[in-house]
């Protein structure tokens, strides 16, 4: 019986890459905003890295976010203001989201389960109109996913058994990990994320509890 | 520039006396409800103050709630039912409350600073229709207000100064440590949160930042 629905956030409910290239057209103009977009995500994961693999301590994604912008910047030749970073702060939702959100949470608890901080999490809730009930996720645990603790972590801030959590996320590798966790699991393509010669994640690669076309579907599937 | 403000939810927000109480009357037929209400409310300061000193580890308020009411029920001669506990997500707001939120988190973050984990102001959000933002307070801390972490973890959460954080109380004790943490204070009496009798927070008892009439007057006072 599934309680609470946990999501991962950039990709599966928001459009970070034409959003992050939106911002850093307007920031930096004459730059190949969707390339500065692309290059700046790929710092994404190293960065984590080190942090899961503990050769640094727990840092917010607000802080990697700007080393990472610095470091693209100079990979592109040009410097960045720090308040570009916000960009991660107005990312706009994928068009079924707040919709599908609203609808589940009438009978779910639902929160992001995100390696984004609380505080991005937060005013980036604000700017995409996502209906969370709280805010779940990396800074709980103080580590990142697809380390086990960042599930592990949320099931346990709502006082639930991982059995009656539905980690739902548009990466099969997130819900390798969370169905190893002992979570429920659901998969919802978005094969315009990494645009339109996206070669990934197009279609589920296990049979996860449930497979939605989108949110709208999802919360068809979970409807009492 | 105040760009959050963070809420005592026990009394401020919602009436836990009068809610306690009819959950109570509806579990236990024959108890003073009101009488088993307030002596519950009674353990609550005893038990975080073990924890607060350090005798004690951090342990959620629910598991302490449950542990109290227990020993309430002992007190009256009776046994309850361990569910009986989950009456504290089930709290109604005080009347001007939803309403007064919702004119605020238009332009501030609002959360809860409760000694609530956030599974249970999760769920007494959703009872009540509370429209936080995100959830912060005691569990974000692993400590108990008045103890100043708890204020200063719920900013660094929002990754904001405590100058711009805006503490909400109807209790002068809450107000008196967030002011000591170095946030603004707003109170907004709550003169029936004891009963009829209730000689204790009739009146601002320091030159708090704001002094409101209810959560309608205080998103006048903040209206940009």
């Amino acid at each position: 019986m599934i309680k609470a629905l946990i999501f991962d956030v950039f990709g599966t409910c928001v459009d970070w890459r034409s959003s992050v290239a939106r911002e850093v057209a307007a920031a930096l103009p004459g730059v190949d905003a969707e390339a500065f977009a692309t290059a700046w995500r790929a710092e994404y994961d190293p960065a984590m890295a080190r942090i899961r693999e503990g050769g640094r301590g727990y840092v917010p994604l607000d802080d990697l976010h700007l080393e990472n912008l610095h470091k693209v910047a100079a990979d592109f030749g040009i410097t960045a203001p720090d308040d570009l970073s916000a960009a991660w702060e107005r990312l706009d939702p994928w068009p079924d989201v707040v919709e599908g959100l609203t609808a589940l949470r009438t009978h779910h608890i639902i929160a992001p389960c995100s390696n984004g901080s609380i505080a991005l999490m937060t005013r980036l809730a604000k700017h995409a109109g996502l209906p969370w009930d709280c805010i779940l996720g990396a800074e709980i645990a103080h580590d990142y996913k697809p380390k086990p603790a960042v599930y592990l972590a949320s099931c346990g801030a709502l006082r639930l058994d991982p059995s009656e959590v539905l980690m739902v996320a548009a990466h099969n590798d997130d819900l390798f990990a969370a169905r190893d966790a002992g979570l429920a699991t659901a998969f919802v393509a978005r094969p315009t994320e990494y645009g339109p010669e996206q070669a990934r994640d197009l279609e589920p690669a296990s049979d996860w509890t449930i497979v939605a076309k989108d949110f709208a579907d999802l919360a068809r599937h979970l409807a009492p």
